[in-house]
């Protein structure tokens, strides 16, 4: 049984290194206390910054995700840390995992399914798509089965209740309502991904954020717009703790 | 062939009365201008101004349209008037119809169906109804079929494409999501008519009114949040339309 | 095995009763369809809406959940339907469950833990408590264990990860700091619930929603403002799923 | 008679093939569906998903509309899809038709008429007249006949009603008070088409759309800031109705 | 010619009186200063604040004006304060002026026009009315003439611009559009007062207030929703100013 | 005595030449009808459009105002309409007046003064100052007034008054408190114009709009967030007011 | 020197009582943590969980204060709690305070002064005053000093000034200018305390607040809006600071 | 003793000279009245502009802060202004520092602890640093401390009480809760300022703030979004008035 607070003890018995007067403190028992890998977000960092805080993540994990970070600049990021540090996008241009050697993903104890309203959430989903799997879910895709054409949902939501699916995650941007419909049909938890797709009213992803939120189809909750991180992580959480329990 | 300015023409030639300084103008011409009768917004006025704005339009037409106003005050309003005046409330408690005698509403000559995702959305529902009955529709309401539980909403939707509506109204709070599916299965206009039903964000009706105008599903258009008024006018409007070009 | 469009498919064939011309469609296999209970929200919706509601409830099912309503309003609506149905408030005063007879809630299947910021967001997680209970979960709620006093949290949140739980609902008004701290200490998945309590910028609950989806600790979700029922009925279908892979 | 189910009833019946994992699903059926054809939304898609949905499209229908892309982008993607492929503007820059051949849209039955306040506004009129027209209506805008200066709008609605408009679209950015002016002097539905321009309140249209939802003049609705798309189909549907009531 | 900081000197050289620590600091030389009467806003003052604001202005003034006070209210304050202090509403029930004995408000001065688009924005413009009128102005209003029917302004706006008036005060609610019509008609200054009439999207006069500052037509500025004391001060102000000139 | 509808008058009588199916409607008598000149709005507009809106109004006028230009622009677009026309930057790189030869603008009839809170206030403030020159008045502007350092204010508020302004414009932006603080000084109007200077919650505008609109200082108005053409626009009008009388 | 994280470190170590399922957790070492007494907080509190909440805080302190109280609530709670427990109101009527016998506020160590824009500030001023008060500072109060005019402000700042204030609050509501010129005029740093008092734009106080966030005058920080209980605890812990460090 | 009207007074009595009609009134006098030094915001200024403020500092003062210039503007201005000028950049690439030779900044009075929860908030921070250091405080700053990983904040906050700081300023952009975690363990005021750092609706760094200002934990007050020269400024005030009281 873990400690929650076990991190907060060493500190407090001193038993943990203050790194002195650094731009970035790398969480490295993120993973074992919260059973999420530490997530460097690439926007709003500078190059260097973004460099110290990978090597730090490589010197003891053999992969590390970097969110909306372009792919040139992964690729940048990774030659400058060298080795034989390369990259990976498993699952969205947007989203790098830097790899060290061949270190492979963890193996699949959970089956992650996500879905997207339309194509143009395909970013955001792979964000999802990637946290999950380095978590150690299994992950499938589908997408562009929105509410504007509801018959294409029919044989793809069919293949993930019978593949056994621990939760759903369905991407939406504009009017944000597939979630709602997909929620109304299942009994698998739902997670509301809201995207930044859309214009008017809808942009900026808000408006689906409004939907999602104001369902009336309880077992659905709701991550922050375009946050695939988050939506991956937590439905990682969902699936892995049925494994668990499954062992 | 009606001239769209022949109210202002009249008015620039001295034609029209200047009744002075009164607190209400009741725009006679309106229905024959616009196909809509005037409607009396019952909400902030003074049973004064009520009174007066009534008397005006049951002196040159039978029935005059009274909306956002308790069944009581309808009540004592029309015994103040007086005469032969009484109050109907076809289909919704707060929307009333002030009646000489035992004048009916017009004849039939169109098709206006409403759809209501939840029991709630019954109350603004009724308003429209109201104004598309005196316009002088065929009016079918189908209450409490919303995307949660679909299924609902497969024979009610069957019978009112079968039976040939003009345009359909969809009623809709919380998450409003109901219309955008209805739009992506018909070929009818589809007028959205958000209501103030719900809660946290969704309070007053601003989740249903963007996700409505965030469709994904073009062919419809929305209303202003509880305008009953309006979706019915419109909706009046469309299917009087189809009926003049038919006769 | 379930098929997710079973209720469309049998619409489609004609095999379910179009109820016709009324106000409410209850939405009977909405527990064997999704797992979760068809809730009666209470607001916004007439006395004689209520009481149809759960008459048509209770006659296939023996508990029927009632949201948002006045205990003594709950209190006449039992009365008014008679035979041996009664009142129970299992958790919260606004939240109740009509009973007929001695009915109990189903066996304990998972562990649904729920923690509140402070003292007057009691009345929403008993929402959630209720959902959950009646799903099917065991439920422990800690109230008053907000940020502004970290130490009060050590101890509730040490027995509750060790009790095992699948999921912890962290219930929070004003900032809604709460969730993310919680869920930066475990590796359970959290369902943040933001309340309406707070006044200046965190009337409504806005604030505390807005701080809960901005959260930097992955693993968490949030739902709507005061929907304590979509926080427990989340909950209790993460947990059911843990249960169901462990039989 | 069209059943609105047929499609997801084939879906339900495995008759429609799934595509598997593609980016795209194309809604083939959605034209005789709903009467309107897909529309692929430019913006937020890569070249290659917008190469791949155009080129499905082609394959059924002779014409393809690309709504929110550049003039030169369209050029390119046509040389790309290559045959016999080019491209058209019927209206506006920013709204492109993929041609295959010498294909013509389809005859007019309906007459849609278009106003705009300013010069500014005719892009997004320029897309609303695209839809209408591939739908199937005569089309025909007027320009810059904003309530700034009365007088200009007196001939051309004159010979918009003269003409005999099923419908009018009213397109307006800044204050966005056009719509409600020509709703209260006519008897044909209008529709509110806020757009983008503007600055201060008015940036982005939401000054625009507001004022056009607060409309006291039933008889209007509304779609979304810039969606010429919608306002073109739904006052599309409208007309069309009209002329198949006629035939 | 006045000094405008003529007060603030008084003060610096301490021969202002300090009245310690009270409640209220009645502004006495606000009307020499700046030519607008001192005016108690009687909103969320208790009754013995307002008794001591208005005794204090008394005390140096015949004429007190208070603002947002009920009818009965008002009587009951200036029953209070006793002596021969009366109430006058001279244009709206919510806007007292207290009086000393038989004391008039000052000679008419120049000519304030006052435009309501409904009837229920008369309480607003009444305030404005009694504000332009304290302060020296002759005051005429015209109810009920917004722009879903035009014709109705054609009458009493010529009669006030034959009339000569100096500025023209337009006050409307819902979509707030008046102003900016008749704006682009006159050559007047115009001070567009949005109300808090309207419902959905212009409920508590918001959309009004956006209709208006995003106006087309230059000439017009814009207060405060229902600040009938800002605009009939304002109008007041420019009334006098070419009054004073003309002298 | 002018009619405020000739010009609806001379269009109802066809007497108005309707160009046909054109970009932009010149309002060409504006200026005879509201006193001020049509202003060409820059932005979102086509060079086209731009080249075609300026020679129509340089057709009948010496002088045509373009708001919202950059300056190399302005100098190409009057290089391609030739002759004689030439730019001038009265006040503001962003302001172009194009001219005819050596045309003046009219004399000055009366003296706006304009004070700036901070020294980035100027672009706006100068768009105003070339609005009230072109209409005929005298303007003086005086710049970094703010609140955070009251003293700055005393020497050129003093001249001001003294020289017998007929109102005051005062632009700022982040708090936008200066204007509240004029206005309690003086006696002579205030138009409030907040500008889009700041960040954070000023970002936009929207603070110092707010601000204004709230001003506890009765006799000020306000325009529209970096709108000098209403500000100038307004405040000429006004001055133009006091003169004509004086005359 | 105190360490932050003792109680933290207490906790862990199984030193604190964790009182079980409780409604209430008072944090009894708050004072002693950080400077500040716990406040209990009375909105949205049953009778039974505020008595609760104050016989524990009066079991370990004799001075117990309860914001946003009714005073008759907070007499009747008094009583029920007994003993010689009895209500003081120091400075508002809003606020209370539960004495046990004659116990008094602690030693004066430092100076707060209190300036308020409009007389309907003095209740939240009041909590501010209370809170300071009970902190163990002098408070000084001056009300109703808005900048309308300003000429009020200069004897009662000096005065502040030369009596050696610490801290200045300033409340204000409407356009909430005060604070930026007080700001402007000394070098002692300034809470800005935005109140609810307003209507339109400024209902609830949001435009106050984003006047002071976005204030040009730097030296000052803010509170949200009606938190007179943070604005005076701030303030206290500054005053208190000054002292601390002058012993 | 100052008087903070003495600037005032002197400008009454004409003492100041009023520079004329210029761009820039730079308030040489602001560090002797409010102890913080003007800030040059170098944002929407021009390089005229920017450089004419600055030499007009570096004439009276050694050191002159400029905030929000990019760093090679900030040399280019310096270049121009010549002599001996040169740029310090002490914590922070967009705020700089112009000098004069050698001129040190003033001796450290106070302790002002800089607190920020990611990486991405140290440019804010540092602008903060940078005015807390120019007005004579020590500045320790400690970075990536956010409540996602609690333990973290250990070493550095029991350093910082430790060590005797005078106020701690805590910056966080997306939830914004660490302010509030640090304020509810220490008894020293806390500055929250929030960053414009984050994505969805954290944007901006709206939530942020709205969680900084919604706290449970009194003892804290917010600045602007990204106001790190309010921030830093307001600290430095508490800092030094600790300091002058200790002399």
């Amino acid at each position: 049984m873990r400690d929650p607070f076990s991190a907060i003890e060493s500190a407090l018995a001193g038993e943990l290194d203050d790194p002195g007067n650094v731009d970035t403190r790398i969480d490295h028992g993120r993973q074992s206390r919260t059973g999420i890998p530490e997530v460097v977000y690439g926007d709003s960092k500078t190059d260097d910054q973004l460099i110290a805080a990978c090597r730090s993540l490589l010197e003891r994990l053999p992969r590390a995700i970097v969110s909306r970070i372009a792919a040139d600049r992964a690729a940048r990021i990774a030659l400058t840390i060298g080795g034989d540090v390369r990259v990976e996008h498993p699952y969205s241009e947007r989203t790098a995992v830097l790899v060290r050697g061949d270190a492979c993903p963890p193996d699949e104890r959970g089956f992650v399914a996500i879905l997207t309203a339309g194509t143009s959430d395909l970013t955001v989903a792979g964000e999802a798509a990637t946290l999950a799997r380095e978590i150690g879910c299994r992950v499938e895709i589908v997408a562009d089965v929105g509410v504007a054409g509801l018959h294409r949902l029919v044989q793809p939501l069919r293949r993930i209740v019978a593949g056994g699916a621990d939760v759903i995650i369905v991407a939406a941007g504009m009017d944000g309502a597939l979630p709602s419909v997909v929620s109304g049909l299942v009994d698998i938890p739902v997670i509301g991904l809201p995207t930044s797709v859309g214009y008017g009213v809808a942009a900026g992803g808000n408006a689906a954020l409004m939907t999602m939120l104001s369902t009336c189809a309880p077992g659905m909750a709701v991550v922050n717009i375009d946050n695939g991180v988050g939506a991956g992580a937590t439905a990682g959480l969902i699936a892995l703790r049925a494994h668990q329990v499954r062992d």
